[in-house]
């Protein structure tokens, strides 16, 4: 599908579509939401889509996870017109910063940070993330939130995958994603077949 | 001042100030934009602002640097209606990729990719990153978009420093910026001391 094409009708997710393909096999991530970004329709989609769940509820502050969960999470910001705080990885920040070690999709242990001068109690922060896998760097994103005070009132994401980092995720915090039910195995699956359903979705 | 307090009268440029401090010395970047993002209306008048120059050009795409060129970058292309690139660190991406070879701001050569699928000839594109320092990331992205045959139509940053590389991407296409043409000496010297100007922007 042409990555900047709208089409005429726009069911529930068709801008999934616009992940595939993967030309490279299974060293690399298996759909890319980043193509999905560059369509202005798609993207403005995907953001209402992932802003329903919280429609009712007040909103102080989006943050975002490094570096993908950056676009998605300014994107939400500049729709909700809410500031947007980076939670970076480690090691770029000139001001004293709270950290959280935590094991990335590869599993690797690395170190999150977020600054400790913006998030106060009281606050109501979106956490924002392009996608959810082992869940371990959203759950470090969490702790730095509420150590410093904040509140979680959400999780938002393309996907959240059922691992058990997900699926904690899923019980203790109020979700949104982007994926239909039905197609929810397949993300969990981490499957390169997956793609032609993806593919089809909007054939 | 208070990360997410938006003062009575909002001079030009007014959202410098939560740029500062730097608490931990010469050893990081001297000022950080990112606290100027957990403020709404700062985001939103410095968008504005980026955009002023380019309010008569037709625009197709925004694209942003990795990583904190996402966060300015998206924001950009939400309020354009446009969709966002990700101008990304090599290595992510699962498809075919263009890619540029680069020297960073610590010197050290580092390779930037962007999809091939995306770009095409006649399409008109904004680039917009955080910071350019030595204008080397910036001078690879304007080569990624120009070698899949799109146009750059201009490049936008908070600040653009007189280096030789920025000097050059100034003379050769259309910049914003948000730095107040008294204050430019100070982003160019890069020393401690300017947080005291920056810092009384506002007082």
């Amino acid at each position: 599908m042409d990555a900047l094409a709208v089409p005429e009708e726009r069911g529930r997710g068709w801008y999934l579509s616009l992940m595939v393909p993967n030309t490279k096999g299974n060293n690399f991530a298996w759909l890319d939401p980043s193509r999905l970004y560059c369509n202005h329709q798609a993207l403005s989609d995907c953001v209402k889509d992932l802003l329903q769940p919280f429609q009712n509820e007040s909103i102080d502050l989006v943050a975002g996870i490094d570096a993908m969960g950056f676009i998605l999470g300014s994107a939400v910001a500049t729709t909700l017109s809410k500031g947007f705080l980076a939670i970076r990885k480690a090691g770029h920040l000139c001001v004293q910063t709270e950290s959280q070690t935590y094991s990335d999709y590869s599993g690797r242990e690395k170190l999150m940070e977020v600054r400790k001068d913006v998030l106060r109690p009281g606050q109501r922060v979106l956490l924002v993330d392009q996608w959810i896998e082992t869940g371990g760097t959203m759950q470090a994103a969490i702790s730095l939130v509420e150590k410093l005070g904040a509140t979680v009132i959400g999780v938002a994401a393309v996907a959240i995958e059922n691992s058990d980092g997900g699926q904690w995720i899923k019980e203790n915090y109020r979700c949104s994603h982007c994926i239909p039910e039905d197609l929810q195995a397949q993300i969990d699956r981490q499957h390169l077949d997956s793609f032609k359903s993806f593919a089809s979705l909007t054939q």
